[in-house]
């Protein structure tokens, strides 16, 4: 009777650490604000289901982005530290301000010579979520096993693979690792669809974000903080996208939190981070994700993604042996896939923009380092194959039935899948015949 | 006395093989008239002298080139191809001719998409080259050894370093890698001086080069052989150029031999190849090598270089632990750096341009995955260190006074490299102050 009281209370505590909102979850840690820019803090409170009786690990489908990494443009600091020297030179700044000048301008020096690079955090998340995955999922990983990584040919995604593969390497020396980062595999690794892409361009969809982007940004309290003169600011500093820059800047600094000690975070209140985060978490949603405002078709930019990972499925499926194929890339692929696999929430539609923050966020799916795993179980003599999900290594939800959840069976998923990708394709308005671009 | 016999008709042999000349190297293996496409075999005959007694290994400093590779330009291909192709269309081929234009269209469609990208030969050559490195030196690699691998940013390189760290890995889990392929060592890595790159643009160097190029280039046969109509190659095909593109085609396909049967090599004689090669390994002596012609300037190039081994090198002296900085780059600065450090006889200066294919033979430099390995040796108490050098897995011989030859006293070598420097900065020409590029 007291075992199933306490039972009663974890479940209750468990369903209340689940309904969090947005606004809570970023309260209690404000770089979550930061969404693709969020260092991933490897998995929360994630406990693994054991497989069904008799079934056993021996493939699993990765696509992951690289880790943490350097910003891409030095005008990301560049931009708001001018802002901010030019108003020093008048004397127009607060100690505040001056503070958070020198800030940018010692990040600027960090960031010389090494725009885009993998930081020396992005190296550590790989080689641990590695570790993890070989944890977990040893047989997969044992004996001979072969792993196929694949990267893009940008280097910090070259490098992720690399520290990857040398985790994988050394807990398990017999390890084949067959790796390549070429121009060859772009057209799944990292490509879309001219036609797709385009609908975010459309004027309709660019108005409304610019208006929701306006409504929700409020820099009057922070401007007041950094500059002494108030008319000054009127006058010569556009403060909505001062605010907006000086904020990206604070997001990208949490991937060199092992190299400064710089933290902007703290000349931000939490509600104005929940704010910036909630017009850019519509923005992805919209550019990237399900959004009906794009037609719900941007998932479907990785439709040759999902097909290479469905054939490459099939093909690990028919053969004998075990090991993994692992794909290095970037936010822009990972998030439509997930929400084009409807892992969880991501593939959901919504259509009142002030709903998504809570229906749909960003940093769960696609933060430095983040990653989604298909694992793949068999069972001797049976031809059913199980598969289950990780993203960012938390259990999700799949579309499709199951009498085993959050195991699906293969055959059901794949037909899903396969079915899903066909209608598309034969429904949407393509403008050319080839469908590439 | 018997055994004394044997001895000196060894010793004989030794010096037999020792004295052949580039001639016969290259009649015995045509693969070899490849020069900067020589697809490294793994060191011949190669005996490592055991160092002194109570002396050990302890660090490693390298610059290795990228292994086996595809062309950079498909045109390497398609340019001979095209020459073929229109010839066949107005029936002017031979059956072999015929032949060698399907031969290319073979290479052509195996190139497709992957210009310049690491063959699947260039990842096994660098994961034996990083085998050996650890059974020659295990000392330099066990316990917590510190690996510093560097690549320059170009995706063969990095796929190189990957692979060798890989095996290293495999060999002793325990090793830290710490792996970088940034912008920021450029000036190090893969660059030069252009004051010193000028020099290979003189007008007198370059009509030099193209009477040599000319004198060392005899079409007829081939061309007799390709063709049935020769009045048709006297008017439509330019030779000379036509051949030396044919040729370095021939001498990349080595690179891919494990993954295509073809071969054109036999339809050059080998005097051709090695016509063909003295003039290649004269214009790399020229523009890459110490050349009297570019005033022995070029092997300066990669000052910085060797600066960089020479600093790393003493910070690894003094620390107690044990390790190896990995450089992985491209011939362009493994053959000037062999030069500058005077490797065996890669630093000889000769005058007669008809001498050079006997006394610098460059597929002893600079092969696909050609590879200098600079090892240092301590002995518990004693401040002398002792280093030895292999280039291409050989021991070479050093530009300093030894008394435990091949071992060499680090204090003298490094005093004699940081003089040699020195000397060259004060008294050749810069036109600008900064002396980068």
């Amino acid at each position: 009777m007291k075992r199933s009281v306490v039972v009663v209370l974890l479940l209750s505590l468990v369903f209340a650490l689940d309904a969090q909102t947005a606004k809570e979850e970023i309260f209690s840690d404000v770089h979550r604000s930061g969404g693709t820019y969020y260092a991933y803090p490897g998995p929360e409170n994630a406990k693994l289901t054991p497989a069904p009786a008799g079934y056993h690990p021996f493939y699993i489908s990765t696509y992951q982005r690289h880790g943490a990494r350097f910003f891409l443009d030095k005008n990301d600091y560049a931009n708001p530290f001018n802002t901010l020297k030019k108003a020093d030179k008048l004397g127009k700044l607060t100690d505040l301000g001056k503070k958070v000048m020198h800030d940018l301008g010692s990040m600027l020096t960090l960031l010389e010579g090494r725009n885009g690079e993998l930081a020396p955090l992005g190296v550590v998340q790989h080689a641990e979520v590695a570790k993890r995955m070989f944890t977990n999922f040893p047989e997969v990983f044992k004996g001979d096993a072969k792993i196929e990584a694949r990267s893009t040919t940008v280097i910090r995604c070259i490098l992720s693979m690399m520290n990857a593969c040398l985790q994988l390497k050394a807990m398990n020396p017999n390890l084949t690792v067959k790796s390549d980062a070429s121009i060859h595999d772009k057209y799944y690794m990292n490509s879309g669809y001219k036609e797709i892409s385009a609908l975010r361009k459309a004027p309709k969809v660019q108005a409304f974000m610019k208006k929701f982007d306006e409504a929700h940004t409020h820099p009057a309290r922070l401007m007041g903080t950094l500059f002494t003169d108030r008319d000054y600011v009127k006058d010569s500093v556009n403060s909505g996208r001062f605010m907006r820059r000086l904020f990206t800047a604070t997001s990208n600094i949490q991937s060199h939190s092992d190299q400064t000690t710089i933290d902007l975070y703290p000349i931000f209140t939490k509600q104005e981070c929940y704010d910036l985060w909630t017009k850019n978490n519509l923005r992805w949603y919209i550019r990237y994700g399900p959004s009906p405002l794009t037609q719900s078709a941007m998932p479907f930019n990785q439709s040759r993604l999902l097909e290479n990972i469905l054939t490459t499925a099939d093909t690990c499926v028919v053969n004998k042996g075990n090991g993994a194929t692992m794909r290095f890339g970037h936010d822009t692929y990972i998030l439509p896939l997930a929400a084009l696999l409807e892992l969880g929430d991501c593939g959901k539609v919504i259509t009142d923009p002030d709903l998504v923050a809570n229906e749909w966020r960003n940093y769960k799916i696609f933060m430095m380092a983040s990653n989604i795993q298909l694992v793949f179980y068999r069972q001797l003599g049976n031809p059913d194959i199980l598969v289950k999900a990780l993203l960012n290594e938390h259990e999700v939800t799949l579309p499709v039935k199951t009498d085993v959840a959050p195991y699906y069976h293969w055959k059901d998923l794949s037909s899903y899948y396969r079915n899903k990708l066909a209608k598309f394709k034969s429904n949407f308005n393509w403008a050319q015949s080839d469908k590439s671009n």
